[in-house]
């Protein structure tokens, strides 16, 4: 019986069941909590859970490491872990894949976000229902741009209709660091909040929810999904140009040179990413592919 | 000729023709403004009114009772009078219907918000062209999911247009009262005033647009409206689920308790709504069809 | 080699070249940079030129005029020069190819708005891709309505995706002048920044973007196009509304009677224009279309 056969335990996140109704997520893959491959397969076992019928009405996303919700992809990862799921047409397609997943889920999905939520981990920000941030710590941003490449995960077709044109084409063709309060500004997170407030807020918040009727909330969920969801094909077409932009010169060499600097590591480089990243192309030796 | 008949004088508003071109809807229907048969009845008539060809350029809707815009349905009452109305699925969707028809009213109509605008109330000013609020004084949200129910008048199609993906959620799904200061900065009105300004602005705003060119605005009316209003079939759906909804086990035991604690009564339980569903469903004995 | 030659010189705007690949468009037509057929003409000389292979990444247009970034369009002036352009309907659906050709311009376009924006003003910066705005002197505005005529240029198609549906209306049926802090609140620009920091803001910002991959930024704007801009048939529809209205009476009577307070000059009238304006049909010989 697969359906029931227990999972084996999540090694980059933990699963808090605070009720049946209510469950917490907790990123936690030091040293700076990058998205990987076996995290991709973790998080689609997660929701073969969450979508039975016995699942959780509410799941709250956090992080374990309060500077980073999410750093971004981990683009050093083998992604051999990736082969434990249907076939994609490459690897970084599952990332996609898997948010789709996530924006249709049966329960309704809150990011908590302190500490930095970047490229992928602002995607996933993007495709869960309600986002509350850490006005003192949150830093949202999708420096891909920076990298020579197009976000691969949604952001072009969901921004848009989350903060404005003119706003998603700040966020994504500047590629910039957005704390707390100017995310909220441009709606690009519901609400920041007082850092000492962010978790008593969010937890009320999401136990008041979890408490109401599971076929109410999905009548609701269905209808707003209807009314702004972005197309699937829309999305597969944003990940078939990053995976473009990986297989051109410029991106490797790109990463190459941000991995001398400290890249993925604990490093002031990734603390300050989106600064940092406006200065990575105007260096004489970097190879353009425009 | 019945196009020219005068109808009965409301009962549950009263309509000041301030000028021929400007007038103003007062809803008074004590003691907390529900929305009720009669008043969807009389409220088409009004339309019929403004449709016409000399009808008035702008329609401000406001309320005579500081407390109470429009608190809500009144689940309640006798839908016998409806029966004036062309046929409909449900009782419910004369309701849909009065709205969708609100919508592309010829008239450019304003919701001046004082008092709470819950569920049903909260759903004609979505249907309005333009909402301005009291600061202090304005209370806005879509309490259903906690009685178990979609919301059944259109504001899962409105809002993701007019707030974003992430902030409708919150408003539907969390079913939490905003007051005037958070509806603007989420959108959900055009903006807050503080109460002593609200009238004078609203005023001002009004006469001044009911003195511009009836096809100059008609124009700009279809052009937003083929931009930003929703589809029809969209809005009757979310009514189908409503009227699912009140079939259910669930919403009944719900609001029969309720009304145990002052429900649609001038009770502390209506005004402050919001904070009191958020507790309803947690009492043990609480159905649950999920 | 047609592509090759240069063209004239611009006499209603300046081109900065910067770098390669970022330029500067400074609008300079005193005495308030109106825009009339020669500007429209010599833009989309400059469009042919962005658009080139070897052309910038990063388009800023700002005013050498800083009480008026572009006050609206040029009513009185004759059309001939653009009979250079391809044919259109009207004169003024050269406006609407122009804005349309804008929005799709493979380069990233800013506006930095200081002064007045008002009308073709506020439609040319909406077509750009970002816009950044001086708190203190900044003013957004689309009067159309109050000469009797639905804009032209774009904004009711455009507005409710930037802004949503009831500040689109707001804006477009009021008619009145937004300042620098209320357009960022309504999202109407990006962002307000003191007036003494936007230069320098917008210089970091486009300068950060301009060393950025060509190819990313082209998907970029490729895939939030998708999600984010109206059909052209919409942008056509409007203008054809617009050059109805024109040739209706009461735009013109309407316009005569601006002519004589000083409409088109550097007045008050066209410092003031929003508060003006709606004064202008009330006066009793006002002829009217509807």
């Amino acid at each position: 019986m697969p359906l029931t056969t227990p999972i084996d335990p999540p090694t980059r996140f933990t699963v808090t069941r605070t009720t049946d109704a209510l469950w917490r997520v907790t990123f936690d893959n030091p040293p700076i909590n990058l998205i990987d491959p076996t995290m991709i397969v973790e998080l689609q076992g997660l929701l073969s859970e969450i979508e039975r019928d016995d699942g959780p009405a509410v799941v709250v996303f956090d992080s374990a490491d309060s500077d980073f919700f999410l750093a971004h992809y981990d683009v050093a990862a083998d992604p051999s872990a990736l082969d434990a799921l249907p076939p994609a047409p490459t690897p970084f397609h599952h990332w996609a894949n898997l948010l789709i997943r996530l924006t249709k889920s049966p329960a309704v999905t809150i990011a908590a976000i302190r500490g930095r939520a970047r490229a992928a981990g602002s995607e996933l920000a993007l495709a869960t229902d309600v986002r509350f941030a850490s006005r003192e710590r949150a830093v949202l941003g999708q420096f891909e741009v920076a990298f020579a490449a197009a976000p691969g995960g949604g952001p072009s077709a969901r921004l848009p209709g989350i903060v404005g044109r003119g706003r998603a084409l700040e966020i994504l063709l500047g590629g910039e660091d957005f704390d707390g309060e100017l995310a909220e500004r441009y709606g690009y997170v519901n609400r920041a909040l007082p850092d000492s407030e962010l978790d008593e807020f969010v937890d009320a918040f999401a136990a008041r929810v979890s408490r109401f009727d599971r076929l109410a909330v999905a009548d609701v969920k269905r209808f707003v999904n209807a009314a702004s969801l972005p197309d699937d094909d829309a999305l597969a077409a944003e990940m078939d140009a990053f995976a473009a932009a990986l297989a051109r010169p410029a991106t490797p060499a790109l990463l190459e040179r941000a991995f001398t600097h400290g890249f993925q590591t604990r490093s002031d480089v990734e603390f300050n990413l989106g600064a940092w990243v406006g200065e990575l192309i105007a260096e004489p030796t970097t190879p353009t592919s425009g």
